[in-house]
């Protein structure tokens, strides 16, 4: 079995993570991190794993660690991040790391756009990019591996097939999101507070989401020329979820036809995207590892619909999926 | 006080516009006709009234309802609609219309969207466009208002100043929407069963919502020049309200400042446009007949952000608008 | 018109409050605290009350205070209420306190109950109880009321009848009750966060809660003897509504007719208490000021389904009919 | 592998065996029956099962399904089911019937409680409870299992321990249940229209619901006396869960302490019961096998919290717990 220690984890995407594990057939948790107050069993934190993860959040601790984790997903917020992950792979452990601090390739644009000096640019250039259906070979082999942030994930499945052949114009894309709260992290908030956040949805980060440059990299790293977007988020009242309405301009007339077949082509052998004719519901992917997406042709334009579930597809099932492709397990372990 | 006849007052709208009238201070309810099946008791059918109107719902008898009534509020589904008013008409009762029937001035457009003759050819050519923040001088004098769809009264007050300017092009326009689930209908649906929808999101109607058009309508009447959007919608698992994030090309450079001025100028006297500088949540007109407007600049785009209460501002209470204005009541009667 | 005070007025009762006063045809909202950070614009707080009401928070300002207002509402915290409360009466105020502060008669009571010495005993044993359904003379000459808890409010209304004509045990009743999320308060916590709270039910103060004793003294006030029941609330995924199942032993052989009669009969001239022969929708009392009763005679036992708004009739509005008689204003003023 | 075959695949309960079913390593669905008008690919009545469940839904032929199944989940209706189940005992399989139709061992209680003559009662006779934690034994070698009902399932494991040790009276119970609205089955109705059921809970079934004799047969079985209890279902806006808060009185004097001891030593074994010091929340069982009790004394009374998932431990995992039982694999296969 592979043996799996999770960085910080008190939060939605290292719970998520754990579920997956008690299910998956070749790798478990072994080892759990949290600050101290939080310390003891687990299921103090997450009772729904009572009687089902008798193990105990510690601190951090390398020489432990690396006794009895193969593997470490580091959970813990960006900036925070970059400053352990060394630490992880000099213990000797393969890591996916859920931050944002190694997606961004380049030094000065993840200090522009997370307002912080990069305290680890080794690493971040040996960072493989944890988006398998886009970067699989690289991850295959990687120590680090850098996973993708959520609206990227479903943006970027969506819109590469058409940016690789051309097939739309690379500077003249929307992209409108809808996210579940739990997006938003496990800390409460005034907005997020239940009856402030019930029945309510609004659009938030205009102009300046952080996930605008991370999509527009993976996109030009994908297409092999510069991808500029306007993406704009909103947070709607469900727990779980992202759904994304892709407007983008055809470069030349396609047919509906010859758009089914390019994406049937693409994502023929991909075990984690499913293709439809009309569009997904949301709640069809919720708890599940896919990316459902749906391409129209619509007057003048090609709409793309892509959904997944932020916690899984967007967050924990990509890094298990990475973690399968790194171990050289099955793909899909755990995932189906 | 103004006598108002509600015909076909079963569903969500009839609902609503009771709602208003039991605070309105110069209007009462006071004839409401239903379905041989569904007459009796108001309170049978909307428990909620219960103490609070006394009213049976009757079939529609035109004698009763000429003695009893000055006012008529259809809410009969579209088609039927037609069949109705010009008996009302001829009843000697001012209308305002909440179907779609009369809507589309092009008797040729109404029937190739609702892909039934038109009947009432005359009346549609008379009939006011009741969108009062566009069309008020029109209303004042009607004695039939077509009151306006849900979804293009969101996107119209957004968009009608930037079109009247020519400060962004006609035709490059997309409206992303999403509609609360009494947008539907009161008529029971599997994909609306709450287990089905509640937790869920969807995008419908790609390309052929019929709302598309009169969008167009409304905004080539408003800026004198032929406009053309791509409208698509989405369903969220809430019962009321509509949030539109709306992405246009400026024809020439603007500042948000300009943007803002524009907007003040604008809406400066309208009791129900409020003008914000950040998105607003949607929570906050419910059950109010606001419509919340944010204009941005954004990259090369400008975003505008545009909020109703489908059952209000979208349905309900305009009607009581047009009303107001019909009967020359002050026009923000029953309605803060 | 009646100037209306509200004493920490950023909270969800103070925002009911003030909706409602918009609407009110003699009082109006003239004076709004808060605590030094929060003051400023109240639309700032509340979104929705922009272009609505212009007031500021300001810090509490006693000379201010009396000049510019009649009746104050002490929305405060339990505890810090007693300390503001006499402070309001010497300013020459009438005053209706919406904290637990002046509703248990019994200082030792309370102390027990709040584990804190109460500092104003003296206007503890002046205050008329703000339920007027039971306690209206009372209230009608007071310059203090204490508006009820939310629980008490639902509970008391449906079991007085009963225990007035000794028709059930005054020791063998359970009242079960379910809550939304807006009884706990505006501050943001974990177990509310919405990605927690969403989807979620559960009990809480198993045997401990407040609103026990508050019950059983407004029970035992109204029948003239002791009464003691089990309260178990529980809270669920909604914003607002409070619905309660109360089971109890009847004392001799009842019958379905003659307890909807008396219930008719004691209720007959009550505006704000609605009776059903089914259980009543919790969605129908939502922002109403009503609270909806079934008895129902079941196998050996009496059920009671009664609903309310907690922000309203369980907080709010009874707030504003406390006002309207202590005023002498219609009771039902603002209200229907 | 098992080959198990789902009779009726068009509701709720069936997706979720079929759900369960993709993850269960010793047991797989080969057979899906429905009505003409919904035969086709599965994944056109479950979207979500697209890629990864090829079935086709089809008309039940008795041949095939010999040839094709061991066992045989009836998904069917209560009366179509008791006309089904014994052709598919004929043919040879093992049966677990979700049905009400095999739970009342008594013809004339059926009778009573269903309204029409039961067409079975030979298998009735033969049929085991389907209750593991307590009948397991009946389960292992029967052909024929009656699962059970949601609420039963639920009561009965929280009650059981108390009724067989006679600590608390049989005759004075209270059941206060709420459930989710996927307990009231697929077919759209107009009280569980989203716009009707969102934000909204009742009372229902009052003195008359189903599952009250059922409730009473299970604890008087495993007590050896007769049991009664009043039990009151409602319907709250959650898809899934079902929640009990229980109300008994002591026979005699018991301890918190003693209380948990009992309820240690009985559950001490059981895989899917777990134990609670405070009220659980009902999400933390959602999407499991598992019931969360929490026993408490409070005043003069002993009060049980029971949750379960009505469409896992109360429907469909259930039912894959007795498959295991019955096909002598491993209990939890598939479960955890």
């Amino acid at each position: 079995m592979i043996r799996v220690a999770i960085i910080g984890a008190t939060g939605y995407t290292a719970y998520e993570a754990i579920q997956i594990l008690l299910r998956h057939p070749y790798a478990e948790a072994t080892y759990l991190t949290a600050r101290g107050d939080k310390c003891g069993p687990v299921a103090n934190i997450f009772p729904s794993l009572t009687d089902r993860l008798s193990l105990d959040l510690e601190p951090l601790d390398l020489g432990r660690l690396s006794e009895r984790a193969d593997v470490a997903f580091c959970c813990l917020p960006h900036k925070e991040s970059m400053s352990v992950v060394p630490q992880l792979l000099d213990a000797g452990l393969k890591v996916v790391d859920l931050s944002a601090d190694y997606r961004l390739h380049d030094v000065k644009l993840y200090e522009s756009v997370y307002d912080v000096p990069h305290t680890d640019a080794g690493n971040l250039s040996n960072a493989a990019f944890g988006l398998p259906e886009l970067f699989r070979d690289q991850i295959k082999g990687a120590s680090l591996v850098a996973n993708p942030g959520c609206y990227p994930t479903a943006a970027s499945l969506a819109l590469a097939p058409l940016l690789k052949e051309k097939l739309i114009s690379s500077n003249d894309i929307v992209v409108n999101a809808v996210s579940g709260v739990s997006g938003a992290g496990r800390k409460p908030k005034q907005v997020f507070h239940f009856p402030e956040m019930n029945q309510n949805y609004f659009a938030y980060g205009v102009g300046t989401h952080r996930h605008q440059p991370e999509i527009e990299q993976i996109l030009s790293d994908a297409s092999g020329e510069p991808v500029e977007i306007l993406f704009q988020p909103h947070v709607l009242n469900i727990d779980r979820g992202i759904s994304e309405s892709i407007y983008a301009k055809p470069t030349r007339e396609i047919s509906q036809a010859s758009l089914n077949d390019l994406y049937q082509e693409v994502y023929a052998d991909e075990p984690f995207v499913r293709l439809f004719t009309s569009p997904p519901l949301l709640k069809d992917v919720a708890c599940t590892n896919f990316c459902d997406i749906c391409p129209m042709v619509v007057k003048d334009k090609i709409v793309l619909f892509s959904n997944i579930d932020n916690l899984i597809k967007g967050a924990s099932g990509q890094a298990i999926q990475n973690m399968n492709l790194v171990c050289e397990l099955s793909e899909t372990s755990g995932l189906l």
